[in-house]
């Protein structure tokens, strides 16, 4: 079995964190290996930044996917780790060269972009997976399958949340790289909270119940002076199905870190899941509270073929994403006809990318409009 | 010390779960005896009743307050346990005979109601303390005395919560009392999990952070069929200094018993607790996280004087709310100038119930007006 | 049905804990009330204490059992709450005038004595238990139920630990109390940590268990210098099946406050408690984990008899000491002959008191020999 | 910064799970590649699971030193994953061919063997470091740390475990081929269950605490019938400053993965950590708990420097083993002389490999004489 070949886009800048996250994810499976980059917006620094990965560097994405198209260099897919607003437009350009691609999220700017990127994938059936990181975690596929199993019954009620505490201060101000972008409507779009984590906690709500949301009431407050964005981000939703879904979301929690989670309450029981403690997945049914282990052997084949070790030895982040790139690699090969690859998991794509561009749009909307009701 | 003599009224129906509670939580301490009682609204029962409890029986609480007044017999002060529509007129009648009174709470069915009975005891100062168990945990106070020390800062949001599922299914049909009293408007009001459990998520965001709760946004919501009154009950709601409270209650959560607590963020820290781990409260500055345990002596004596056991031996509900009964007990003698007696806390009393009731009423009416924010 | 009639042994110095906890334990029941104490040794100061108490006084526990004898008053038990050197005479009187015992433990200070008692509350058949509060705990008591029912198979092995921190300076210097007589060989007896929390782990080893520890090779350190009994208590035991026991106890573990617990590992599966989240009991038979929660119904009548909230709201220790009184009032009533009394649970009495003696004596004697195994 | 090239030995059998946990370790940091290997014993089997494995395949160890020392390829050092029984002959000569080694534990099967190993390891100064994988958790680091820099004062008392369930019941008899070995003495020494895992009991006991354990008194059980070796493991040890160990592990302790963790209490404060919840680090130093976290900015440079995200997102199982590749990385660039390269942290090598083979023959020979204290 060949090693698959990925390309990069972005992760070159100094203190980039999501390259190396990436890089990482992508290298813990021996099947793939990352062979080239356009790591950087300025051309020499691109090189350079290529060079110091020690991949073979292009000076700006459009001329890496030329070189693909001419027949230059092979790639597999392409994973985009730029920030928010420069999502689109290498997006765009790999799906229309008929390039798989793995994109950080939120997915766009706008709704308009999400859906353009979404017409363009599955007229060309181009696979296409976004990073929501979390949902690789085996308990969050777990969940999902549970739900899908009916065996909590109907889903009466979502909550879902995402606390963290580092912006609480105006560290923007500081010159902190992390904090400079995502607070900067040119580069992160109409919000800051909700766009960063509040699509994770609203992920989390539909992807793992498998309802959309179809209206909001939202709530959000920049409690932060001078900051133009939203740092705290509350929304009430209705489900397709009637249930209600209670997502939140703030930056100014001191010492919360990436306290992600849901809980979905069914007609016949209860899920809860923490990403802190992401290898556990606590089931209520009624009198006993479960704690499921991943590994132990109750896992359905299409969470199991994910695993790498038995339980009691956790992944955690890093094989998280690992997994998200696991399941491109597995629609790649199905694709090329490859034998023996097991059944992808149906990870966000761009279907889920268009749904959290629209409730990012409508909580905004709503807020403004004093917490109305809007449709997505 | 002689022991204060408490009657009761209400509380002595076949599995009336309170009253024997308040027994209890009466006699736990020394210093306190129940004597006598009006136990159930028929009389011969009601007579009945308190023979099996050992105490001097009244055929109403008309007679048991007439025989204070009459001098056949010294009460200090009166608990009320009764179901929410047998509150008001108990109430009334005890304070308008300057007799001290510890209620069950939702003060009243009606704001109006709470805002006559906090009229009378104002005027005639008689103490009267509304039995929200959950704030005579220590931790509860001591999270109400760091915030008001500005441990945390000025406080930004509050997340307060009650989750059950004992009302996932229709228990009232089966002919269980709890569930038949507490989901009839007649006998319980305009909100079932709202008035139940949404009001000691109320008093846990506002008493413990000391802010008001001003306007609110709201969806309730009835999920088992036939019920007539809400069984999910979600708030959004601002505070007087601009924070935002989230305010949640459901009684469809399977598997779930008494969860409830809060979180709440400062400009300078964090603190959460839960009701079913009370012993503990989460303290979090930045770094680290701590756990505060009662009883070590980090508590200021307005706490400290309430503890029973040092640390690691816990004291839960039975205490939490004997705590109550030693806050009125405080104000009782300390009014009839007893001396060398600690400073009561300021636990819940007429101004919390007349809050309540307006925080029941404007969710009631936002969830009707499709969340429009309504004014307490 | 009237109220059993309760005198207290000891209890009435200053700042004696214990006496207050055990007031409160018979109190929170109303079926039982304390009504006369011999308080202290000196006979001044006992009846001063009892004037406090606001009970009937006497100034030595011989007056007390010799009022009860000439019928000048009537008594149907009496707890014994002395420091460990004062168990044995009260109690031996006690039961030699049939007056059955509630007797704090360690049940005395030689296994001489602890046999004499046993054999004088046999022949005599007065009931008599001894105040292991722990196993009060209706967890712990389920922990026991699960295990005759052979819920895990045959049991293989054990671990019970009890570890303190309050002691890892020389605090009975300081005149503090508790600490100074627990440390002092002619109130303690042979064993500090042993004898004051040693045994607690080993009755969760034994009394859970179902099971006899027939040897011991043993290690007690004095991590504190100055002090002359063992600080630090390590046991190996094997069971009379063949099990190992691992019993250790410390009082120097910084921070820690009452953490005693317990893991029994069957052919089956394992529980697992903690004393300081005493609501909960682990269960463990492979895939999932399991917490039951005391009160769901779970539990059988043996030990939801006990119970007085459902699920959610918890009991802990001063409930867990009154169920030690619920056991010893039903073993009264039962032997008076009253109808529809709930069976009593077979809390630890004279035997488990023979067996903690000797168990504490083996592993000083043990530890002594450089951990020779040494017959209990 | 070139890569290092890494060649494996053994790693190559049908489910060996090692083989991919250290593949997966070395290429999760981009600072090194796994080239070469000789995967198994059978020659031809060997280059077929090389050939598998993507990288030059060798049809035994001998043949790839060879290869090293001819220049044939470069290897910059070797990592060893056979079973026990295969440890001692490929690392000597890899040590004698001056190539570094990073090797699984325990080091050998005897004393003498890994007592020659320590001897040419250092006579040649050739880095070695063991695959105590649990030490490369950054909270165990911290810990080391902590104790090392007086935090917790004189270290008193240790208690370290690992308890496992998947042994409880003759599994070996199966054809589980991990099962198989382990309990076999010809492959993995004169203990399964102490060689296996109260090595690493052992290794948190003292690698954490900087203390020696001079000598000890154990029981070794064999529960599960047929079984030759030890499936259970208890020693009571004394350390080189009078402090206490108690090193426990079983491996019938059903439910129970990979419990392991290990308490560490000194004169100003205690230590407690978790393998199954590793990202944390519990102090305690009196009236609170504080719980620290990887990545907040609390630990010093020595730890920081092998974090790969900050607080909140959750390292691991591999991230721990791959911080040991890392320690070996660093010490093999300062040994060539390259700059800037950090500080390797002091994880286990040699030493602590002889005193981890002492530990267990001392331990079965106490055993063996009922328990008698018996010097390392």
């Amino acid at each position: 079995m060949a090693k698959l070949r990925v390309g990069m886009i972005g992760g070159g800048g100094p203190g980039n964190f999501f390259g190396m996250v990436h890089t990482r994810a992508i290298s813990i499976d021996a099947s793939r290996e990352l062979v080239a980059g356009a790591l950087r917006s300025d051309a020499k620094a691109a090189l350079r930044a290529a060079k110091d990965y020690g991949i073979q560097g292009f000076g700006s994405y459009q001329d890496m996917i030329a070189a693909v198209q001419s027949g230059d260099i092979a790639l597999d897919y392409v994973t985009i780790v730029t920030p928010n607003f420069a999502h689109y437009d290498p997006a765009k350009a790999c799906l229309q060269a008929g390039i798989p691609v793995l994109c950080e999220k939120p997915m766009t700017m706008t709704v308009a972009e999400a859906q353009d990127l979404a017409r363009i994938a599955k007229r060309k059936k181009v696979p296409f997976v976004l990073a929501h990181t979390y949902t690789g975690h085996p308990m969050m596929m777990m969940a999902k399958e549970m739900v899908r199993n009916g065996d909590i019954g109907e889903v009466r009620k979502v909550e879902a949340w995402y606390n963290q505490g580092w912006l609480a201060t105006d560290l923007e101000k500081s010159g902190q790289q992390q904090a400079a972008w995502r607070t900067d409507p040119k580069r992160t779009g109409i919000s800051n909270c909700g766009g960063d984590i509040g699509t994770h906690a609203f992920v989390a709500a539909t992807w793992v119940s498998g309802l959309a949301v179809k209206k909001v009431s939202a709530r959000l407050n920049t409690f932060v002076k001078g900051r133009v964005l939203d740092d705290d981000f509350n929304v009430i939703g209705e489900m397709e199905n009637g249930a209600t879904a209670i997502i939140t979301a703030t930056q100014i929690a001191i010492g919360y870190k990436n306290d992600n989670g849901f809980r979905i309450y069914g007609t016949k029981g209860s899920l809860e899941w923490h990403q802190e403690a992401a290898e556990k997945l606590l089931v209520r049914r009624g009198e006993h509270d479960e704690t499921y282990w991943i590994g132990t052997g109750v896992e359905p084949e299409s969470v199991g073929s994910y695993l790498r070790v038995p339980a009691g030895h956790h992944e955690d982040f890093f094989e998280a994403l690992a997994n998200l790139h696991t399941t491109i690699e597995r629609l790649i090969r199905k694709k090329n006809g490859e034998k023996g690859v097991p059944e992808a998991f149906d990870h966000p794509g761009v279907d889920e990318g268009v749904a959290g561009m629209k409730f990012v749009k409508a909580a905004v909307e709503s807020s403004k409009k004093k917490g109305a009701w809007t449709r997505l």
